[in-house]
């Protein structure tokens, strides 16, 4: 039953490039506020290693190595795979398929149009970029999001113009096969504060001045007690402005009040050596990195295990994943079951006879008729409707309420919109009561009692357009159209109940004579649907 | 043991879109010749729905039912599960993640200037197909081909650009990834005859003009009965030419010698009413659609059977492609195991000393020298290399013998040359007989008896450099170098065996002193593979 509830937790999905050892930038940029979420959201977080071939495809020796590193930093910083899933993209092949059907969808406008792509051609000059995977890489990442319906996804601002392609990829699928499977991700900026690197520069791992996430507490120190101070208190009389300093900064984020207090004071008066003032934010720092240090060495030391818990939880991703893809192959015509297709080859005059007798159905009959109804219209179309008529439904489409789902149309190949509903016998023929919008066709479905049979009509609109267009008239707002079928003689009858309602007889109109259309023809007919 | 036998059969590979059912065009074009290759090939033919997508994207709701069509007509002429893989496209992932991983390589302009791609924008205007995925459809095919290293592809006149860019990839990759993975395969180009369809011009699905593969005989020779005569013999009494008539086009592909002679005097003679040619032609026709026609009727009713059979050879071809793509994954930097990676991390000091005994390997001494050198070889890169060194080595080369692996080279993260060698303890040291090549590192590794331990040595250039070349000066060619390791004291040595040769020493040369080589620190040390 596509019924969902609606208490789930929301879906965040994020990536990171194996680029090796986290430093703290990384950690502060994105990383920090992923252990957060991890709390509050269901979380997805993978290593991109098939994007880091979109730029080091000529190289790609290290790939490996930086994604077990990039995992592993992960780990000691506190992603908690019970809290959350933590995966190798390369080990999920749906991220590939999932590519691979966007493509087919995706004009190459779209993709040229991406702000990143001619700056990072501009940028990355030493490598050759124009590439048909570094043209799409955009794409693999709404792949990454959308396998995973995401609702947020933790970015920076460089990162916005990807999730609002995203957006529109989904949007694009949806309109296309007149579906709801993929839902739109909102972007999650992270708000980064300013990290500076050893040599007072942003931190970044091409300025070779980072401080590693699980480096040594020893390590960690001596790269702070070398820190530049942005060229201030050249002898320790000078006083010093922390707010221009590097080492400041770096108190501002990762020590207490009260240091700060005192190391800014201590600077701005020259009464605390440049040596003291490093010390400090060397202890802030290793207060934040040793524990790191660590849990990777605990983590390296079981290495196999490592990776097995990382291919046991990129398994789970896959799981995942694949709940996406089955109905976003079946709205492609892509599916690994025969399916529906079954209907349209095999089953003998005889086979197919004996499926019009409900007797092992009976058990229906026990449960409310709207799910009933349910029941016998997926029983219909998957078994009866004759192999040449394509009847497609919106895949995955979540109904909030049964009676929403019965009114959903299934489409004929040539896009006619049917509406299938059943009842069971009562002592004056099966009563049907249906939403009064435009079908195309409206399909009936009897069960006879006790014979157990199965009686199905497939009407088009021009059997009961003038009665319905009457009928419509009379009604008020919402309200349905009252249909009754009875068998009388060897003729099937289709009446409409509310043309004979007392308030029209007695009102302006004069109620119309009550009709009988003769439906017989249209038993078993299914050409209609064709 | 990377030792191949050459007298496997070669591979052939191709596939179709799922048009639908086929036609005699088809089978005339393509089919028939495959029916015949599986007899002398091993055969992979695919339904390529993925490829389906790149042009009817906006309305897949025929893939499926087309997919099997497609298939049950393979099947219904003569394609034979056990002699040949038939098998889905999107049911084998690795199709999806080889495009990809090959999109990474591929340059833009190479996709942008294939012939047909152009062509089709031009020719096919009531779709978009300024499409990503349009773009990389022939890139698509190449990854469909290389998968199964497919030495011959059955195309079209129209496909052999399409090979063409299949050979540019494979050759792209195996230079960047220095290997021999990939192979290039060769166009089969197929003969085919000139088939008319019913109204004279060539037999195509977009003219309505087909003969259906697996028509019952009634329709196909209701349908031979009523074609074109291309406007000859008005009256019964007119002669015409067979040369110049699409039924006698029939009769020159289908029929006898005998009935062909026969309806073509009679046309020229004016002594056959058209009508009899014709129903000649049917016969003739009927004789080869008939048992496909009751065959296709017998693998219809047990759909279920041959979807699961389809699924089957689907599994079968999967696990064929992933053969290619383990060597594939590793040359690009992205395996599903851990491998050589674990070295990097974990193991304790005293884990890793236990590792240099070889108490466990005593078996190895029974093989042949140099079988045992790899199996050494193999063990001190799997297990003892520090785990800061990344050695690799071409994925899936293949080895004529024995003694060229063990002279390939493995190569650093630097991409330096190493050569690793193995000898057991000779009563004056170990001996070394290497190819006097440039390697820029030697890895010398002595199994001292009978306490089973290994002593390894990572000799960079620089120590040997200056007797290397004095060394092979007297070489002649071809000739190997022959190296001596000697334990000394607490010294470990390294000698020239041939500065000492006799006819040097007696010749014109002055022999030089022997001299030993100090290489005591390079033992277990790793420093020159970083």
């Amino acid at each position: 039953m596509p019924i969902t509830t609606t208490d789930q937790k929301k879906r965040v999905l994020s990536g990171m490039r194996p680029t090796g050892k986290l430093h703290l930038g990384n950690y502060m940029g994105a990383l920090a506020n992923w252990v957060r979420l991890q709390h509050e959201y269901e979380c997805y977080f993978f290593i991109a290693d098939w994007h880091a071939l979109t730029t080091d495809y000529a190289d790609p020796s290290r790939i490996k190595q930086n994604t077990l590193d990039v995992a592993l930093d992960w780990l000691a910083a506190g992603l908690d795979p019970e809290r959350c899933t933590i995966f190798i993209q390369s080990h999920v092949p749906q991220h590939a398929e999932l590519h691979l059907l966007f493509s087919m969808l995706t004009p190459l406008g779209w993709l040229e149009r991406v702000p990143t792509y001619k700056e990072q051609m501009e940028n990355l000059t030493t490598k050759d970029l124009t590439t048909y995977g570094f043209l799409g890489y955009p794409l693999l990442q709404s792949a990454d999001i959308l396998l995973y319906q995401a609702d947020y996804v933790p970015v920076g601002q460089d990162q916005v113009a990807h999730v609002e392609l995203t957006r529109e990829v989904a949007r694009r699928f949806n309109s296309m096969y007149k579906s709801s499977i993929l839902s739109e991700p909102e972007s999650l900026l992270t708000p980064t504060p300013k990290l500076p690197g050893t040599d007072g520069r942003k931190m970044s791992k091409s300025y070779g001045n980072t401080i590693g996430l699980s480096e040594s507490p020893m390590a960690v120190a001596t790269k702070i007690h070398r820190m530049s101070t942005n060229g201030q208190r050249m002898t320790p009389s000078d006083p010093g402005d922390p707010d221009l300093c590097p080492v400041g900064d770096l108190h501002k984020i990762f020590s207490s009040a009260e240091v700060i207090a005192q190391t800014q004071e201590g600077c701005r008066k020259a009464s605390l050596p440049c040596e003291w003032c490093k010390i400090e934010a060397g202890h802030s720092v290793v207060a934040i990195t040793d524990p790191f240090h660590e849990k990777r060495q605990r983590y390296e030391a079981r290495i196999d295990e490592t990776w097995e818990m990382l291919r046991e939880q990129s398994r789970k991703a896959a799981a995942r994943a694949e709940e996406t893809m089955l109905p976003v192959r079946a709205a492609m015509g892509i599916t690994h079951e025969l399916g529906a297709v079954r209907r349209y080859f095999g089953l003998t005059a005889q086979e197919r006879e004996k499926l019009y007798h409900l007797e092992d159905c009976e058990d229906w009959l026990a449960v409310a008729s709207d799910q009933r109804t349910i029941f016998l219209r997926d029983y219909w179309v998957n078994n009866l409707v004759s192999r040449d008529a394509r009847l497609s439904q919106e895949a995955n489409r979540v109904f909030t309420t049964l009676e929403r789902e019965i009114e959903e149309p299934y489409l004929t190949a040539k896009k006619k919109r049917v509406l299938v509903t059943a009842a069971v016998e009562e002592p004056d023929g099966w009563h049907f009561r249906i939403p009064a919008r435009s079908y195309e066709i409206w399909t009936l479905l009897c069960w006879k009692r006790p014979e157990d049979d199965l009686y199905d009509f497939v009407l088009p609109q021009n059997v009961y357009a003038q009665a319905f267009a009457q009928a419509k008239r009379l009604l008020r707002k919402n309200e349905q159209i009252h249909l009754r079928v009875r068998q009388h003689g060897d003729k099937w009858q289709l009446q409409f109940v509310d043309l004979n309602r007392p308030e029209v007889s007695n009102g302006a109109n004069i109620a119309p004579e009550v009709e009988f259309i003769d439906i017989t023809e249209y038993l078993r007919n299914y050409r209609p649907l064709l």
